[in-house]
């Protein structure tokens, strides 16, 4: 690529133009669906392009890179994820319900935008990326974001009185986001069998919030852990 | 490294003299505690040597590479899980028991083996490691092993009553898994205000099986959800 479309391109995202900055975000939209659809490895900014319409040197107007594109889509998934966990933490009804939202609704997210968000986060991106880099610092802020939503929403259940105070509030919530972020080893949106994302949004949902134990009478008092329901 | 070492290690490998064995699983136990102290990066065969009191040269009659020494060190790790699991299953006593049981060990074994387990596992191998290496093949083999005795004991609680059917075993399964294996992102043996590893095993098994949630009376008709307990 020479250098010349490059300047171009930094001069437009700096001046900010309505127009270029929505064709941009078209072209972000774009390249979410070739991700999708091919995966990190196979896509391509000749895809990308023909799924517009357009050519490879029209994009580079656009987008300086594959990386860049992935980087983008990945910023806005993590980001509408965030935001709609902070939107749960604030909202009305008890922290139980909050809890099964917020694990439905990031099993939604991630089969919403399968493949490249487990693309993304199936990187232990402290060994994988450039630490320093503004994206990364975006991202790490973003997660960031999103893990103190989680944690405030069981604090809040421990503080009222809905949750079990079995641990901090901070071991539970990864406990749940661990549940959830380790389907990126296992959960395949084209294999035959695999439940839902629904499915196994409410399975983790239900376990979590009400225990797998099936609390028969012959059980009780013989089975039960140290550790009862109050 | 020459290559008359490298001839000498592998015909004394095949060879398999019992004091030429049992000398290199002392080094490998060895090894285990410098990746230990000082992370797969930090590591390196000279301090394993000196951990020894022996020199390199004598070492690599034993170890070809430091990639070596690791892959013997998790895979000897991963075995015993598998085995602990297998014995858990095998166990007697109620399926939430073994449940619990199972939680509590991956979690131990985890802090045992710890960072060098971790490091493993945090590799996602479809992508990082020859999947067609003897030693991927061996490791894919062990992990089947340890999967199928945690979806089996699920099966055998909801089979016998015990585990609420609220989806499949190996959905469960997953979930149960993956709590614990998202520790490789958030747990460190040295940090400040981190619950141990026996804690943390506590809390998750305790919050899957008995749910978080508090069946307080008041509650009880306004937020339970729509499957309930039996």
């Amino acid at each position: 690529m020479d250098s010349g479309i490059g300047r171009r391109r930094s001069s437009a995202l700096a001046e900010g133009g309505a127009a270029y900055a929505e064709r941009r975000n078209e072209i972000i939209a774009a390249a979410a669906h070739v991700f999708r659809e091919k995966g990190y490895r196979g896509a391509s900014l000749a895809a990308v392009a023909e799924s517009l319409g357009t050519d490879r040197a029209t994009l580079y107007y656009y987008i300086g890179s594959k990386e860049e594109l992935f980087h983008e889509i990945v910023h806005g998934a993590a980001e509408a994820n965030a935001a709609e966990a902070e939107a749960i933490r604030d909202s009305d009804g008890s922290a139980p319900d909050k809890i099964g939202r917020l694990i439905t609704a990031l099993m939604l997210s991630y089969a919403r935008h399968y493949p490249y968000l487990y693309v993304y986060i199936q990187q232990d991106f402290s060994h994988v990326t450039d630490k320093k880099s503004a994206w990364s610092r975006k991202m790490k802020a973003i997660y960031r974001r999103y893990d103190d939503a989680v944690v405030a929403t069981v604090q809040q259940g421990i503080d009222e009185g809905s949750i079990r105070a079995i641990g901090s509030a901070r071991t539970i919530a990864n406990g749940i986001i661990g549940m959830v972020n380790w389907t990126h080893r296992w959960y395949r949106d084209d294999s035959a069998g695999m439940p839902s994302a629904a499915e196994i949004g409410e399975t983790f949902a239900d376990a979590i919030l009400n225990g797998l134990r099936v609390e028969a009478p012959h059980l009780t008092g013989t089975d039960q852990p140290e550790t009862t329901h109050p």
